[in-house]
């Protein structure tokens, strides 16, 4: 089979159909974009049908629909069910955008855009991929397509609709591509992925805002005891001190952490992309396995008092602050959620009134590296890249995947083709043209692989 | 002379003309208000003019102009200037606010709108009373108004202009009404101002948002560091860190603590009033200790990385606060600047930048209470209110009250009329018309006093 030459002959059509995609701002997590959400989801319904998919549907959900298609070309063949979502994160803050984060361009072979790699790019490779294998009538087993708008939200109407479509559901393995390799001439295949829970906190100090001078030192300031409780929170070697939080976390072992230290990694080249002064974290372990096998807390915003122009003396009533923790195999985010709930409104003094509220949580996993979907995975970056693929533990959370292993029983083998200085999730977010179109080349290869190694 | 039966005829008159210089958003610290900031001036010149003034003038500075008029009806007679300040503070959160900050009406006997009582209230009642005694033939010495725009941002050009019209401004004393009464049953007056210094920090992490999935744990998150910094600034008993922050204050005698204690003050309606669990703040020390002659440190305002709706997993790549120190006698705002300038960026961990932007400060003041202004002002409330007034030393500041004694030589007394329930600086912030009425009648018999007394 020729896919290369496809791809070049496709390939501007492929990167102006994605374009389309990016131009629609669907930011789930803002109400003001409601329309455009919808609208991500009829381009993905007509694209997938147009590339040969059957019984396409945009299937209405309590939240955002979730898109569906399938084409079984033979029920004694094994099935693929891939999952993707067409939803994206906020944009703001909007100055800080070379180009419009929702006007795609390319500079120096990059697609710049709020979605260019998370998910859009990277669900828009399998689109791409599927139509290539039936244009050129070499699709070797069934596949199915979910892609659901509210990833960026907590996912929190998938597992309802897992639960009422296991029957159309049904499949061998879950494709995924949400992740990354760890660089264009080093292929890996992500073998664990960290849990989530995310909390809102609220303190409540006097019931007005007050003048600083009137009553300023007499009462408690809700913004100085909110930064206390935060900065509480981890002791001086930054481990984190709510009680049990580290109970059931699955510490690797010697070996393993000496494989992991196998995967390149510069410090300097590290702290020269970011412009840090220095690096930060937990004492007692590398910054590989900091943002990847051990659990963290982040505030992820805060707010309170006056932040406008210049100067005024007010004791703000309210201060807020979004926190995140992300898990680790065995941790769940229910328990962790809990802990937190309980030693955070434990630690407010008598002077404030303490709110926690609980978002959307995910569960750490960890994917097996000898299973037939990874092996199948292996060999077709081996054939693309012509390089076999490190396993790769990363620190990010695709909550699903737990969840589908729970649903549908099946195991999830997580393809990505993204590189970590994507700025996914941060302004100028971009995705490698390269990539994009490796990631075409290479999906249709583990179908292959996969189909030949589940008969065997 | 009979001015109580004036006041009654005129009363009506007197709170629309309020009214109308209330519903100007004369707001100094938003450039949005510019235009009517200057409106409010134009307004308080043509009220002088009808109140019987000379030489009234929109005197411009490099800021907002300060409005100058005067009466001098005998050079050998002493000479009041009054001083006030025609700009407000910002109205939000305007949400808070049962009526529109900028639409004045009364409940319950209050006028609410901001800026009712500071300062357009309590400086209106000067004019009104002004008009009262030309009317009456009854003005027993010179007077000399100067209103400037910009005290809620720090009365940056007021220093050049009285330095620039020493001539002009001479005068035998300042008189003041942007303070209040211990209660309308209990005239106090205030014997004691904090003064102020105000900063502005912002502390830099990775130079750009990160996703905390990929990141989380691996790099300082700024907002966690700067929590951890600002909660560092008290230690566990509410004393501030900074060193030699305490060096110059000025400790009261075991007197005079004890004369302090004698003013009514009841901790359980404090904290009912302000719907607080339990009263906070420095150990050793009183509430009313805490909030007048002890030195404070408060987080005014707070935010960094998403604020918006739902969750973002994100990690900040910069997070700011304003803080505000109110200081005691001795302490000068340079010098506690500059501690906290030079502490605050040597707490910093080398994983991020930090920037302190000092904006104004001011100096703590007392005032004499055996001065012959002083002594007139006692006899006033007390002609007035039928009771002698009780010397309070407020926690809040005026800075110009220093830089008067400095520039001009001459001593302030502040009379004001307004109550600590009036929520200054906050929603809903109102003035009780039996203040407003009774400032109006009350300061005639300062002048009155003041002018015997002078003689003698």
């Amino acid at each position: 089979m020729d896919y290369t030459s496809y791809i070049e002959a496709n390939k501007n059509r492929f990167i102006s159909e994605l374009f389309d995609l990016l131009r629609i701002p669907s930011v789930s997590a803002d109400p003001a974009f409601h329309g455009d959400v919808l609208r991500a989801a009829d381009f993905l319904s007509q694209k997938l049908r147009e590339a040969g998919a059957d019984k396409v549907e945009i299937c209405p959900t309590a939240g955002y629909p979730i898109v569906y298609g399938e084409k079984i070309i033979d029920s004694s063949l094994p099935t693929v069910l891939m999952y993707g979502h067409y939803d994206v994160q906020p944009a703001d803050p909007y100055e800080l955008w070379h180009s419009p984060p929702f006007e795609p361009v390319i500079k120096d072979d990059k697609i710049y855009a709020r979605g260019a790699c998370d998910d859009k790019g990277q669900l828009y490779m399998h689109i791409k991929a599927f139509e290539m294998m039936m244009q050129q009538n070499q699709l070797p087993c069934n596949v199915k397509f979910m892609i659901e708008g509210e990833e960026e939200v907590g996912s929190n109407n998938l597992n309802t609709f897992v639960q009422q479509n296991k029957e159309r559901l049904q499949a061998d393995v879950i494709i995924i591509s949400d992740t990354g390799i760890i660089a264009n001439d080093i292929p890996s295949i992500t073998s664990g992925l960290r849990g989530l829970s995310y909390v809102e906190v609220e303190v409540t100090g006097p019931n007005r805002d007050l003048h600083s001078g009137l009553y300023g030192g007499a009462v408690a300031n809700p913004i100085n005891i909110l930064c206390k409780m935060i900065a509480s929170l981890h002791d001086e070697n930054n481990h984190i001190t709510i009680p049990g939080f580290y109970d059931n976390v699955q510490e690797l072992t010697a070996e393993e952490r000496a494989e992991m230290a196998q995967a390149p990694f510069n410090v300097e080249e590290y702290k020269a992309a970011l412009n840090l002064g220095d690096i930060h974290g937990e004492e007692g372990y590398s910054t590989m396995e900091r943002n990847s096998i051990r659990p963290t807390l982040d505030v992820n915003g805060i707010w309170g008092g006056y932040t406008g122009e210049g100067a005024k003396t007010v004791i703000a009533s309210k201060a807020s602050a979004k926190i995140s923790m992300r898990l680790v195999p065995n941790q769940t985010s229910e328990e962790i959620t809990e802990k937190f709930h309980k030693h955070f409104t434990s630690i407010a003094p008598k002077s404030v009134k303490v709110i926690v509220k609980p978002h959307h949580g995910g569960e750490p996993v960890v994917t097996p590296t000898d299973s037939v979907a990874y092996q199948a995975a292996s060999k077709a970056f081996e054939q693309t890249f012509g390089k076999k693929p490190v396993p790769v533990r990363s620190g990010g959370s695709i909550p699903i995947v737990a969840m589908f292993k729970s649903e549908l029983g099946l195991d999830t083998v997580l393809m990505g083709f993204g590189l970590d200085s994507d700025a996914i999730h941060s302004p100028n977010e971009h995705y490698g043209v390269f990539n994009f179109l490796k990631g075409i080349e290479t999906i249709p290869y583990f179908y292959k692989y996969y189909a030949e190694m589940s008969k065997g």
